[in-house]
């Protein structure tokens, strides 16, 4: 049964490693990033409730001990899973604010749709059942793209608009309604180009 | 184990009793809106994997085997429970279309937020797992209220408005949004006012 409570690191390590090592450069046979790969879709398959440590192990070909090492408890694994997961959402900005609203509103759709709409109604749940992963989840990755699309937004309808209140957050939040509470398949180019002409259409003249 | 497969009828109801009464006016000591109730009620207190018929029949005061003659499963009781629980959400159209797409919204803000908000992550999570929950509860909760929606939208639009599109499922797209994803409250006089002042920028003049 989880507790929900934080396990000690169990110190386990091998004499002389050094567990930040592991967050650089990985070594031959970092199995990081598979680990995580192996976290994010158990989550979309079972949930969070039924997700195991052992399973993700097994999964990504890795011992039970690394994984506890590393992720002392199933909340650690998830923040990291989904941090990982979303990686490269925040895209450069160039000069054009409309492109890189574009851009950016690109890559969370795409992240919502596919895998991202098997994972989120898990890490819902899980936001709702577990406030330490909630925290996590929401300072590491949810802000810093809010406070990009915020910014992005600006750019296009001027910092004062009155709709900026209205508009943020409207992308993904129909991405993320139409993909998991309606079942429908979201079509990137379509829903991007209508929100954004309804966008444009809100900015000065 | 949950296996989520549908458990079928056990046949447990006593000789001549005919199941459909129930669903017609309550008899002198009728369970049924305390038992679907608790069920809401746990929905959102361990969400769906965890929730047991058989603490839904202690919290109501019900027996189990009245909770399996009327529903044989799981899915079946939650499906009933979140019905219930968004009843009274399509209020009578009036003459005022602005009027009319502000009570609906208002209603939607209001079930989503407080208990909503507890239930929310957990049905999102169940209608994932469980496809026959989400076919019943997409098409028996879900579409008649997209449809009004939609019908009040296109009142307050007209119905060749390039941005009914995108505006529908905006409002409890965004109130789902902010409270399950950022856990936020949502304070609906305010919000309300502001995505109708937006609603009303893109109605023709």
């Amino acid at each position: 049964m989880p507790t929900g409570r934080r396990r000690p690191v169990t110190g386990e390590a091998a004499p002389g490693s050094d567990q930040r090592h592991v967050m650089g450069r990985p070594r031959a046979a970092d199995r990081t990033p598979a680990i995580l790969e192996a976290a994010t879709d158990l989550l979309g398959e079972v949930g969070y409730d039924r997700l195991r440590i052992q399973d993700v192990a097994d999964r990504a070909g890795a011992g039970l001990a690394t994984l506890y090492r590393r992720w002392p408890t199933k909340q650690a694994l998830v923040a990291d899973a989904i941090s990982h997961y979303t990686e490269g959402l925040l895209v450069p900005v160039q000069d054009d604010p409309m492109a890189d609203l574009s851009a950016l509103y690109r890559a969370m759709i795409d992240k919502m749709g596919g895998k991202g709409g098997e994972v989120l109604p898990g890490l819902i749940s899980a936001l709702r059942m577990e406030p330490e992963l909630a925290e996590v989840v929401r300072n590491r990755v949810i802000a810093p793209l809010r406070e990009r699309e915020l910014a992005n937004l600006s750019r296009v309808l001027g910092a004062d608009n009155p709709f900026l209140d209205s508009l943020v957050d409207c992308v993904p939040a129909l991405a993320l309604f139409r993909t998991v509470v309606l079942g429908e398949v979201v079509t990137t180019d379509e829903f991007l180009r209508k929100m954004l002409d309804l966008i444009a259409t809100l900015a000065p003249v």
